[in-house]
């Protein structure tokens, strides 16, 4: 397999386990009758950090974004190649390379969600409200506000992002770029807790479209609509913060290291 | 003593912390009385992994497998030996070290279930109620149906065992297997945060089975049936599990690594 | 840029990405209609951990002081230079550079308030109490007695600054060191837990006083006022706290080693 | 200062670190008026965890035991040294040395449990019920039965200590011992959540004794007694599940490497 291939699953089978486990722990704590019902809120940040954490251990090939927020903002910021280099399985950036990186993400979002909801089958069918079953697969806001709602996607994502291209400049002299998963994990419970208020937090549009795609074609059992009015939401608004933290992470190169 | 004795041993200790842990938490949080009643689900999911910490610490000499899935999936994964190469206790995979990793962790499981059936001794007396008493021995579904139950258990083992295989892969320079015990610990409250909430996660056949046996033959005041018409669900499905992520990870070798 | 202006411009971004997360967690547990709303105490102190890891990622170029408490107690403990010296972004310790470390902080907690609420905007604008507003902003006590609240924010940024002072040590072979921005995040949930029950645990002037501007000077919706008679508590009691634990360091040399 | 006095010093201060922060957090959930006011047991046993990682961070010269069960177990398992030889300040295992580790801890915990009733003083005096009082400096069982409540006591001090003794036979190749104080938070995390439903988890005598007799002295309003006639529980049972542990550890060298 050449590395275009190589990222390309690996993108697809990280992004995968990231949407299964991040949907799981929602489907968890709000459907119907399952054993971690009414778990709380830090409980879904945690397993939201976790699911990142574990889908990036099995996709240390393509660098593991995981997102099109990142892969965007670190071509905004300036790199020029993406995968591990460490791996031998580096591909240069390019339309085609980001392309695929994007669209491996999006279907692996997809192939997640679907195995997330055989997992979670019998509680979707107990479940007797709709929005609720749409809310273990993709995000909405608490209050609903195009704008504003746009807004807290761009600053989640934007921290999401600048402190990523943070953990890659070393200037802890690599302690915490040696622990791979587990920085981005934590700062992923840590923005959600703080960040996730308002909308949720996508700061990924895979992993919010994808699974909004598959809760529109997947013969879920009493479903409502997949609001794809709000859908551009949590696409744009973190695409926009991706950007910006990767300029903002070239203009602040001098602290950044 | 020779390797083969050192990995029995290895592995005994190992999931018998490991079941003295993961079954305390259980009894802290559902049983009468105790302080931690009531602690909820997160608080199990944390107990449970680092449950797995502590015993995964204790059993290195043997690669801490603690769970015949896991055994199982590197096989079928073609491993040719367990145990720690760097402590010089390994042993050939073969059909008697096999069965001696599965033996051990049986043993292990039910002396785990026992010590911590003593340690909550005066909270099993005063719990009332007989299934609550069984669910801190053993899984059972939330809603009962084998063929879901199965798929449920299929999904998580199969992420615990193919995330713990990348984790060997090293693309990440070898940073987070240095960590030792810790990335599991941090995987299996992921998976139990994730999708344990329609069967409770056995994901390991040994954590099951072993207490139920304890539960079977233990004098625990006013306790009930131990299930055993579910108890080839948290046995089977573990074992299909491991077994197809060994699989998959040989034919993903290319993003692992 | 010159060293003075990195530095500068390091504790900026750093300080307000711990406040715009260590705010952020706030409004989401207690400000009405987030998603996180009732989420706990637990989870506003692993939060404020966690925008700690965030804001020391990326500040590494000043050493990530973040905090007037700290600036302090590192002069009280002799230290000679800030900064960090693997990325060359070292300054000399004196007058000008303590007071570019602490406006620093003081800007930067303020910016970072004022994009926390533009994140919360619309929760801020559904809240009615105006004591819950502040209270996203700045800290108060839970029972109000400037000497004992004096008392508590004096040890809890004891405690802070003399243990950030002992990761510098290498008593541990330097391991925790390598971790960066970790270890400091544990301690900031450790102290949230453990002190943070009467005051609110400022244990830092900027984090404090910062928002606390900010709330003053904002157009938010149905704000009651700042509560200037509490304000100097949080900055009075963790400068003297801080000073406290640089001079307990050398005093306790041999000790930390 | 000489080897004998630093590490006297060292285990003092790390004990007080330790009980300061460990009661405080006891404090925050249990007392009236807090902050952190029914915050939960798993916030109790995340604070407790963190009490430890502050408390080994500041008393690596003596090795960080702050628990008279460590140093007895330890002795048991044939330990020639105590302290840390990279820094220099090792004691020869001796009645001395063990006294003096063991002196230090109590009069450590003493001051520990003085400074946290200081920070919460004002809790104390608004909270009605004595026994709730003295649950925030020692543990009491959650149903009392002499023998039982030392089984339990017992075998969560034989995890902690065989657990402990583990992570320093570097079966990791030495990831985890790298990390100084963060596995052994880690792991009393683990046994809070899990082995301290039944009596609170001392684990520790000088963490019980120490604080105890420090409510027993201190102008505490509206206190009751300190529960004498269970005292002997929490010391007793941890000195024999240490020692234990510390047998059980050479008997099972082969296997911890």
């Amino acid at each position: 397999m050449d590395n275009l291939g190589i990222v390309f699953l690996s993108e697809l089978v990280g992004t995968a386990m990231l949407v299964l486990l991040g949907g799981g722990v929602v489907a968890n704590v709000i459907l119907a009758k399952t054993k971690g019902f009414g778990g709380g809120t830090l409980m879904i940040n945690i397993g939201w950090g976790l699911a990142v954490f574990a889908g990036v251990i099995v996709s240390y090939a393509s660098g593991a974004h995981l997102n099109p927020a990142v892969t965007l903002g670190l071509v905004a910021s300036g790199a020029e190649e993406f995968g591990n280099a460490a791996m031998g399985t580096t591909v240069a950036v390019s339309v085609v390379s980001v392309l695929a990186y994007i669209a491996a993400q999006l279907i692996g979002a997809i192939i997640g969600a679907v195995v997330m909801w055989l997992g979670y089958k019998q509680h979707f069918d107990a479940e007797p409200d709709a929005a609720t079953k749409l809310g273990v697969f993709s995000t909405g806001p608490a209050i609903r506000s195009y704008g504003w709602n746009l807004v807290t996607e761009i600053i989640g994502t934007f921290v999401l992002v600048f402190v990523v291209i943070g953990f890659g400049r070393n200037g802890d002299g690599g302690g915490l770029a040696a622990l791979g998963a587990l920085p981005v994990a934590l700062l992923v419970i840590g923005i959600g807790a703080s960040l996730g208020g308002p909308t949720g937090y996508a700061i990924n549009p895979a992993r919010d479209l994808g699974p909004r795609i598959a809760h529109f074609f997947l013969p879920i059992k009493g479903k409502g609509g997949s609001d794809w009015s709000y859908s551009w939401v949590p696409v744009v608004g973190p695409i926009i913060g991706g950007v910006l933290a990767g300029l903002a992470s070239t203009a602040l190169l001098p602290i950044l290291g």
